[in-house]
């Protein structure tokens, strides 16, 4: 059976297989090795996110999934005072949201209920024994989960998005230093929990004109930005033990199938 | 559960998730209605395929599929005296073999045996008594199965990719009339099974300068090439009730969440 990764998070999830797109470049690479399993859900936040997670997960993945991307927080950081308010979570609860939505994947708990029943009506109430048992089990426990920031965010192109014109009078939805706060608040949240984290936000800032380079709306991706948070999850999977070099190959390759006795390939 | 649409075939499915790729536009336009599923072998004849399919099959799906790309015949229509000689695979023989493969998704026997025990060790050759029951049910009876036929093929991009050079005396491994031969009888098979099929061969004709704004190589699609499958698959499926008008869209959309009250949308 092939290893699962599964990409969970908002628009930038969603949209990762349009032309030039992350998730689909992901599954270019690992088209003979792995199954990518598309779960983005534009405009949600960590809180949403949070709400619907066991439905968002129904048939993703059977068992464990090698790895999962969750990458929320680019609407948790809207502004609380502008248009995109609604889609604001307070970054304590942001953080707090990260964290239980990682621990659904780590801890499966379940409430399990014997009753030892009375043997007469009369009985009922004071001898009847109820016997309530807490398992806590693991979900995923071989799942890598990682985590990416939000990222980083170019003003005056949001202006021109939220309110059609180009005046930097006016005030963005998003600012670049709110999303850096939750970018932050994200690393720190990989760092308690032990788990890999991309830094999107820093790193996409270090390309040359990053603002209309890899953000077509300063928000969203370019196919240059896909590229960048491609080669990211890329080398985090590596740091996993999971890449080109490490997974089997599903089924003989072409170039190993001998011109002379093609069938020898197939025997078992 | 959200349905599940497999794409089965050789190089031209497996490299469907490169940019601008047939593959990826569809999981792009089922993003949350569908999950798609590649299996893709490069450089696969239909002889391999069927020999590979139960493996090829593996984890691809739990249920049944609501359709099945079934996408073979380029390698199968490459010249039996040419340097893919290997890859050949005849026409009548494609035929069974694409006869076969729709017929593994469609059937699924399975011996089941009883054995009534002898009393004593004496009465093992004589009194034992074995009970064989074949049972035939379907694998996925509810699955649609789309045959593609082989494309078209433009052998002076032929000659030059196998050859290194534009020699139009020298012979292409692969010619546009065999791929229009295996095309037909793939088309004939599917007409015979009663599935839809999607006649590419003739489909990509029609576009002007279909051999280079369609072909990179004459044989593997541009992006513009992977457009015009993409719109046939995607015809195809509404005709079989898959589109992103019936399905029903996986958790709420950002637009019915109502800005004043975004929790209610989430209230099940």
């Amino acid at each position: 059976m092939r290893p699962r990764l599964v990409l969970f998070g908002d628009s930038i999830t969603e949209l990762s297989f349009q032309s030039g797109g992350w998730g689909a470049a992901l599954t270019d690479r690992f088209a003979r090795q792995a199954d990518v399993v598309l779960r983005g859900l534009s405009g949600y936040n960590t809180r949403w996110a949070l709400k619907v997670l066991p439905r968002a997960m129904e048939g993703a993945a059977d068992a464990d999934p090698a790895a999962i991307t969750v990458f929320f927080g680019a609407n948790d950081a809207s502004l609380p005072d502008q248009v995109s308010a609604h889609q604001n979570v307070p970054l304590e609860e942001y953080q707090s949201n990260l964290r239980a939505i990682c621990g659904y994947f780590k801890v499966k708990a379940s409430l399990r209920a014997c009753a030892i029943m009375p043997f007469s009506d009369s009985d009922m109430l004071d001898s009847s024994l109820m016997c309530l048992v807490l398992r806590s089990q693991e979900r995923w426990p071989s799942t890598a989960i990682i985590l990416i920031t939000p990222p980083p965010i170019y003003e005056p192109a949001r202006i021109r998005d939220i309110h059609g014109v180009d005046d930097p009078s006016r005030q963005a939805e998003r600012t670049n230093e709110a999303a850096g706060s939750y970018a932050q608040a994200c690393i720190s949240v990989a760092k308690e929990l032990g788990h890999p984290v991309i830094d999107i936000w820093t790193k996409m800032q270090e390309f040359p004109d990053w603002q209309t380079s890899a953000l077509s709306d300063g928000l969203h991706f370019t196919p240059t930005g896909n590229q960048i948070l491609f080669h990211e999850v890329v080398k985090t999977l590596a740091s996993i033990g999971f890449s080109q070099e490490s997974l089997p190959s599903d089924l003989p390759r072409y170039r190993e199938i001998d011109p002379k006795d093609p069938m020898k390939a197939f025997e078992v």
